[in-house]
């Protein structure tokens, strides 16, 4: 209701396969509230992947630099690669009224949710295991080896899933799509974002 | 998901006027996983008013035994009457998956929320206080003292909507119903109730 409400910090995870991609994406395109957070990493760029759009991809010796200017909201390693969410870009954003998406792996998440309770956390996951391989398997881009690798990492992930305050079933894109902008929606409706709402008509009515 | 899931506890409150009856009856003819809570009350029926729909109208001493009996979930005295709210179909409710809303003074609603975290609170406010005003007076079966007096109470009740998880605005009926489902629907999506799906996911991958 307010004009210059601040924007909502969204923590979504998921394990690889679950398609968290596809649906941040078509997320993006409906919601002009709402942008993503690039997160800078020391990893190789996969196929197809944009320095600046999927991440931004630095030297060890860049990200251990801003580790000591202190310029993250969290970063942590993970298969032997740094991943990292850049916080001044976040801060800007929310100060603007903009939502801003974390996609980030769940330990990265754990640190966020320690250290901030102003944040919606969602975890999506997929309907059945046989539904994720199939889908790792269907990007064709990955070793037997790394498709083992991430079904293992996607088991530790899913028990780690009590850590968020929502879980979202990826059976079809769409769905998910509506069930996150639901969300989104609830989350707009909380008592501490509505509060000016409540506080604009108490002032009139203390006034009678 | 699951099919036997646990219903979701409702507590909705909101100044007189803020058409909380209205919205409530609309909700009710729409979803049919949700039902009202009929409390018990020793004030006299106002005109229209049935018992066993609106409220159970008893005697200052059946409600006295009641209370004996531990029989509320909560109960107050509010304007010089007793309101109470009867645990048991409440109980038999929820465990048959239906979402039970109470309808409840905000005195009544922090009772409840003082002893069960596992519900949904909703404050429904209206967008100003003339149309508040406006709405008490448009019922014109209340004199201008009960007016005044209403006035005072939903000061009184705005100053604790900070209590309520939610706040729902009601400038539209139709929007204020929109939003209400809007926060059942991400509600039905909080990670104690999507618990099963992860763990059915879960069951799978560690048994390959």
């Amino acid at each position: 209701m307010s004009e210059n409400r601040h924007g909502m910090l969204i923590v979504l995870s998921g394990p690889s396969g679950s398609g968290k991609g596809t649906i941040i994406k078509s997320l993006l395109a409906e919601r002009d509230d709402t942008v993503l957070s690039v997160s800078m990493t020391t990893r190789a760029p996969r196929p197809g992947e944009l320095d600046g759009i999927h991440y931004h991809f630095v030297t060890r010796e860049k990200f251990e630099q801003t580790i000591a200017e202190d310029g993250f909201l969290e970063y942590a390693e993970y298969n032997g690669n740094y991943y990292g969410t850049p916080e001044a870009p976040i801060r800007r954003w929310l100060n603007e009224g903009k939502n801003v998406i974390l996609e980030i792996e769940v330990q990265g998440a754990e640190k966020v949710m320690d250290h901030r309770s102003d944040l919606v956390s969602i975890f999506i996951t997929i309907p059945s295991v046989e539904e994720l391989e199939r889908r790792l398997r269907g990007r064709g881009t990955e070793t037997d080896e790394v498709i083992r690798g991430r079904m293992e990492t996607a088991r530790y992930e899913l028990t780690r899933a009590f850590r968020y305050q929502y879980v979202v079933l990826n059976d079809e894109v769409d769905l998910a799509i509506d069930r996150i902008n639901t969300i989104i929606d609830a989350e707009s409706m909380r008592y501490s974002r509505m509060e000016n709402t409540i506080l604009e008509v108490l002032k009139y009515v203390s006034t009678q």
